[in-house]
């Protein structure tokens, strides 16, 4: 199975990150994790990306915050997909992050998630390996029944409670 | 290969989508595009996006304008990844449709693109699909070396036009 | 009378529902409490909207954070009149639960309070029923008549303070 | 039946309530349409929303833009539902309209719908008579009928068209 | 001297509004504070702002938040002056109380301040007061001047303790 | 009576200043029109705001654009109320005008008005002058009642149309 | 005298740039112009910042749209200055360029300026230029002042037309 | 080498302001740090910036909040370059002061960063007096390198903990 990258563009976005981290773990895929910066070690990052492919990635997940390049900068380097979580780091609630993420130019897709979604972007990543493979396309399965098992558990304690 | 669903829940949005069937074709990939609406024809699109994997699907592409719901719709249905293409369609600039399409809550992701960004969200089907598939990411490839020269001729042009 | 649906897409949601809840039982007003998702129990979802009138509600309230779809899902199931309380759940202090909310497509309104404005979806739910029960307008009437003599007591304790 | 008031606060915005109109008299509906105005004639519309009820009103659509008080003051003088339309006049894409109509303070709820949704206006008012009217409610459901047709027919199109 | 009315939609907004009625004292100007609502109580907000004039008020300051009608409530019942005070009191930092205040339509012009700006809302009530005062005038002058010197002090300390 | 300035940043923002010079002209309210820029002539800027008063100025109207800061300086330099114009004249939609006109330090206010609201800029000076000028205010009441005549002609209009 | 670059994320840029163009050459300052991606030349792009101080740059200006990443990317390269200029191509009003241009992280400063504000790019370049070249201040002073002139002008002529 | 001027509008704005100043000492950059308000003190505030020039300054810094007028005033006085920190300061995020000081007109640029970005503008003054001082321009490549070290130790320090 191809091994999926978590960039991140600051060790202090990992509190964030940590989720994509235990999701991917959940699922027995292989993370890879590194602090990549788009401004501070350009060369590494689009080295990174440039080899991405070749060393067994198949999904790159990049979380960055404020004029948040580094999705972008990793797009730019692969023809892989790349998976953007943006941050809230500053003081506008994030939305800085996610227009710098998700509003790319044509020809450079970011798959862009929720403003911290961290979880979701490793969901989306298991999600695109999980096209071509059966087994982990069931553990997605299995995890749906059981999210949908639980909210049907809530809503029965919840008619007790209130009805 | 695995075909891509092109859905759009009015047929008005088609003049954005176009740009994404057109890629789609041109990388030779098979798109099926639907009519589908997350409100008017719900049961539907539920049974669409249930059967989406088992009827070859790889990726499903969803435009949607204002309070955009289709790609959620389509996410809620199926573990294949779902693209989410917000449409300018109301007097906010495509804004309410980005937010309904991103701020997706904790496990149903959407991939979702740049507002209007039909060309990207087929593009990042294709790099989905060729995750597993070396001749899809040699064209990719190609594509991008392409696109490369032109800006690099582009530069030239200026450089004469101006220096 | 008819019954009045109160539904939510997360448990998490409670705090801000309750006071939808206890509002409807203060006017006598049956409710009854579910927790419904559009993503993650879709189909429970399209059902309970489907069978709504039929089973004795007149109203449905619909709270749901982020890209809050829950109220537009009730509101393709059934044409009983949907309330929508956009929940502040995000870092965008509910902005993205307001628009996907209110922002509906022609064809499907979503009757949209305020973020967070559980108690005054109670009493548009309560308003309609009113519509043709003299009893809960009534009611209503009464409530509107000591909410302004509060106001009028605080005007005066404020007149005595400050003048 | 019931009469439903159709309100704006200037005849400026007469091109956007006429849909509202034209749907309310083709489900049979009796709309008296009026021009009253928050600011410039607030006694007439305080007067018209206190005599409401027992004029036979059963909902009151209010249509106003900028700093869109009209709803606001309808809903201030009954206790009949009140829905609102924000309507984009100023150079704020109707964002001003729609803050100042559904941000209401507890007690006094507008049930808002899009910017210019003034069709959906109407429809959420048929809505409302129609919990306690079969034949309406059997009109409505045969509109969404209606429409759900139209859409399976423009996906069979687009099949045709693209596949 | 005419006095100045503070009115407030709710006692809520008195820990906002209190700036106002103190920086008023200081001025020696004549302060009448009331708790008068748009919503909750129209026919009394209504009165005071037709009898304000007679009454032997010069300026109105109104403070709202959320849905901020109270000042144009003011402004639709007297062609005295109306100081509009957006206050903070929602999940949107004030902006829904800045747009509800400030985009007033043509003919009704309401003096917005900034969002929860009470000491400059009492600051242009005295202004306005003082065209006609010269003690009034004498005696803003008066502050201006104190507070450059507190800014010229400052700097003096700021230009010790760094340079 | 005081004279009122309409000042504006560039020549530019005539069209929207037109407005207010024709609606003080109708109340015979001396206008004087200047061409004063925040950035451009600051010191002419400056000098006007300082000796206004005593060159027999009641108000000072500033309109302008962009991070429109002529207000501002104008109320820097004066005690007298001035009033702010936002004028939309770049791609924001004139937020970034009325954001950088009403949002003022304490000690500094400046009376804003809606986005492009040069007509209500001019009506606000005119009840300014008139707190002390009787004449001045009948003619406000004049208006009034003038403007409240058309609406309620409007509305026997669309009476008679639509019902 | 150093050289001014002035790179473009796409020769669609240019109508704006060339704003920069011209006045960079009125002031006989010489210009590079480039057409270089951040994401589809990204090599060529920092070869270009790495090598520019030493090619005899002394100011980068940068103008992209959407999620405007070439600025940053050029800062990431050089430790010269870089001027970024957010240009409006999308549907956001570029305020999707503006936060993806300013909101750059510790250590990589982006001198940014109005959306869309190519000529006040070119000036600021010049101004850095001119902090150690005498001629190019006085130029700089001297288009001050007929600037200066220039509003004085349109001062006297409107004072004539309304006056 | 010329000095860098470091004012703020507010002494309240030197915790943020700091930043800018330990920046500029740790390159041994002369920083004299002032208190001057374009609104307070306005008289000041244009003579600092006319005779900064010629008092041995090569760059302005200037940071405000709310309604930042601090960096548009510096600029409209001195054609030396100004950097503009626009200061969160209000309930807005410090999108009022993005937008008071990036929004400048034509002829008057002002440099701005991030908001907050007080380290960032201290940067941007050193590189501009970098730009004909090599040894600064060392320091600067050295603190970058410095910078990108500091990241690759944490991305070795997180491949060992995570992979």
């Amino acid at each position: 199975m191809k091994k999926v990258a978590v960039v991140m563009g600051s060790d202090s976005d990992l509190p964030i990150v940590e989720k994509a981290i235990n999701c991917l773990k959940s699922y027995g895929v292989t993370a890879e994790v590194r602090v990549l910066s788009a401004h501070r070690t350009p060369a590494e990052a689009a080295a990174f990306a440039a080899g991405a492919r070749e060393n067994g990635f198949g999904v790159i997940i990049a979380a960055a915050g404020k004029a948040a390049h580094l999705a972008g900068a990793m797009a730019a380097g692969t023809t892989l997909p790349v998976i953007g979580i943006p941050v809230k780091s500053s003081t506008l609630d994030g939305l800085d992050a996610l227009l710098s993420t998700v509003q790319m130019p044509s020809g450079m897709p970011v798959a862009t998630v929720a403003i911290d979604g961290a979880e979701n972007a490793a969901l989306l990543a298991i999600q695109i390996l999980a096209v071509t493979d059966t087994e982990l396309a069931d553990k997605l399965q299995a995890a749906r029944e059981a999210n949908r098992a639980k909210i049907l558990k809530k809503d029965r304690e919840i008619l007790d409670k209130y009805n």
